[in-house]
């Protein structure tokens, strides 16, 4: 396994405020020169994807007792929700509803897209720092990440962001990756400590133990790591023992939920085209209270299930603004379009209230698929 | 049909701070001479909630096309929960999502219970104005209280109240029953004015359009009335023309969800004991993640279903706090003990998740039930 591998999570979102209107510096050149730079993007994501597959289909082969799901599930929304609050406390307490939804559900991957082409439109006024509006993507993809980051790690990977104001409102995640400080357990996350190891030695890791970790490899220092510790530890040594694993392990492995990668889409279409399984979402699921009554729907299994939910004008709005969609009826994108609640009391359904309803009710479906039974 | 009937919801918080002063010595009272009270009380209200049920039945035996649905489905939760809230605003928040949580699923009742006697504890006390902790059941009851209230009625009906301070952070329920000005409907919700009808005519009433409405009959004014308005109205005519019916009939005739009303409950044993319907709830639900599967389950139809969420601590501590229960194994108390989300990737799922994941969960049970359909 390579070292590549062992990174926990792309950083999509850099923590810097300076590197964010770098990001979006970048994001307006590559919106000038979209299509040649997109080309040359497409063939080295490609690349890569197929090493880091190739690494992990052997890894997975090689396995033995997997406990895990032999699926994933990713859901999509358009960061304009935020929007929809009217403080900005409620903004990221709102960022904090839907990262809970998602993890209670066990969600792999959730892809913030934009619905608006708000980032693009924003270099070009001066920064305005938090406010009520605006940035909402980046602004709820960076709370996703901060909060599916276990506590003891955050002070590395998250200093002081204006986007993280009101982080201190937050409820926490509570997932089983987020260990305490004399938790035991199989597996932890981690940060490579910027010690120079001894020659033939390798790094030391900060899992949020008393101890530290010496892992296998000698990694760069600043990585996040997924470390599964060795079964038996020396009590008087003043270090654990462990070797880095791809992240994907503790959970296709330990059957452990281990947290959810966050993604950004420049439009609805993106986060179908630049799905990071090499095979794509073999299953796609449309929300909406137009759609067909879920009730008389079964699911077939899979092996990567996208599930994509509107903003407060649903999902024809996404499908408007996105350029490189020529259709205005949102349920020909999907392999099904679901009305997850009928019979709704209320008018409208927002999307926080959209994703813990509608996982709710495609859990028992998923099970059901994976398991054999019929489910409708 | 007696004008009781009329009467759209006991009133059961008041919501004059003043008042709600009262009513808490009221409670003290209650507990010194709890026994006595209790009996002469209980004879009381049965023999009101027969009168009421008498008419309500004669009415339902009458009407002939019923569109809605022939049970009923309570929630109970405590009032505690809002203690889990960082703020007066995310506490204000809170309650709003759990109103928002059950009209989505067309919830007819909600119970606040008091799982910590703090009602009778905070007498002792001097009144410490709205905080952060405190008096959490009423606050919550007049909170769902407060938001049923069509917007235009709410004026009459709520007076400023410092429990209702941030009730402007709200999310809006969107029931059916919370008409625009211009919006046309067979019923409609109103308040009766205080204007003497002249001999022989009935009352006027506001029912939050244009013109007011004259109804059948002289009621006392203050009184909130559900108006069924007449199919044919004179374009000329200054007022409408309506008849008063049941609060039930636009939702058991009409087919329309028209609201919930809210009861507190002074313990757990009270929310089954102290039910609305004579015959009490015929099948109870508890929530818990120690209760079986529900993928497992299947429900018979019912008339009066009950399910009943924890707080912070679980039924547990519900149990454990209430003097008339020896048991504390929560699950014995229902017919039901259920596990709403089988896996979950959190250690804990928030009380106002477990109320949307639940009842998700559950409408596809309810409606196989009823139509007849197999649901495990
Ligand atoms: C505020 S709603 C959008 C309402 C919008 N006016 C519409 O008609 O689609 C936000 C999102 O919640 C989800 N949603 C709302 N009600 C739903 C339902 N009954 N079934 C499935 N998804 C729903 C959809 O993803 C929708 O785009
Ligand atoms: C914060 S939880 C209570 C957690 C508490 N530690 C316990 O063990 O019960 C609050 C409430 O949410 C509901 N709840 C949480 N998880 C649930 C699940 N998996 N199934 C059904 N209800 C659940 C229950 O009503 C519970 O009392």
């Amino acid at each position: 396994m390579s070292a590549g591998v062992a990174l926990k999570r792309p950083k999509l979102v850099s923590s810097q405020p300076e590197e964010r209107v770098d990001w979006k510096k970048r994001r307006a050149e590559k919106n000038e020169a979209k299509k040649q730079r997109k080309e040359a993007k497409l063939i080295k994501q490609l690349e890569k994807q197929k090493q880091q597959d190739a690494a992990e289909r052997a890894e997975l082969e090689q396995s033995q007792n997997k406990k895990g799901p032999t699926y994933t599930v990713s859901v999509a929304l358009p960061g304009s929700v935020l929007d929809n609050a009217q403080s900005p406390e409620l903004r990221t307490y709102l960022a904090g509803q839907i990262a809970r939804a998602c993890v209670v559900f066990s969600i792999d991957e959730i892809i913030v897209f934009d619905e608006q082409g708000e980032d693009v439109k924003s270099v070009e006024g001066e920064f305005k720092g938090v406010g009520k509006k605006g940035h909402a993507c980046i602004q709820l993809a960076r709370i996703l990440q901060y909060l599916e980051c276990p506590q003891y790690l955050r002070k590395w990977f998250f200093p002081k962001h204006p986007d993280l104001q009101y982080a201190g409102l937050l409820n926490p995640l509570d997932s089983p990756h987020h260990m305490r400080i004399d938790e035991e357990s199989k597996y932890r996350e981690g940060i490579v400590l910027d010690r120079t190891p001894k020659q033939g030695k390798g790094s030391l890791v900060n899992c949020g133990m008393r101890k530290e970790v010496r892992i296998d490899k000698q990694l760069q220092s600043g990585l996040r790591v997924t470390v599964q510790l060795s079964k038996t530890q020396s009590q008087e040594s003043k270090l654990c023992k462990g070797v880095v694993v791809a992240p994907h392990v503790p959970r296709t492995e330990g059957g452990l939920y281990w947290g959810y990668t966050v993604r950004l889409a420049s439009c609805l279409s993106s986060v179908f085209t630049e799905s990071p399984y090499k095979e794509g979402y073999d299953l796609t699921i449309g929300t909406s209270e137009r759609g067909s009554n879920m009730d008389q729907s079964t699911l077939s299994p899979f092996k990567h299930l996208l599930v994509v939910f509107g903003g407060l004008q649903g999902l024809e709005a996404s499908v408007d603004a996105d350029q490189n969609l020529d259709v205005s009826d949102p349920s020909v994108l999907f392999d099904l379009y679901l009305n997850t609640c009928p019979d709704q009391g209320s008018r409208t359904i927002r999307t926080e209230e959209a994703i813990l309803i509608s996982m709710a009710g495609l859990r028992q479906k998923i099970s059901a698929a994976f398991s054999g039974v019929s489910n409708v």
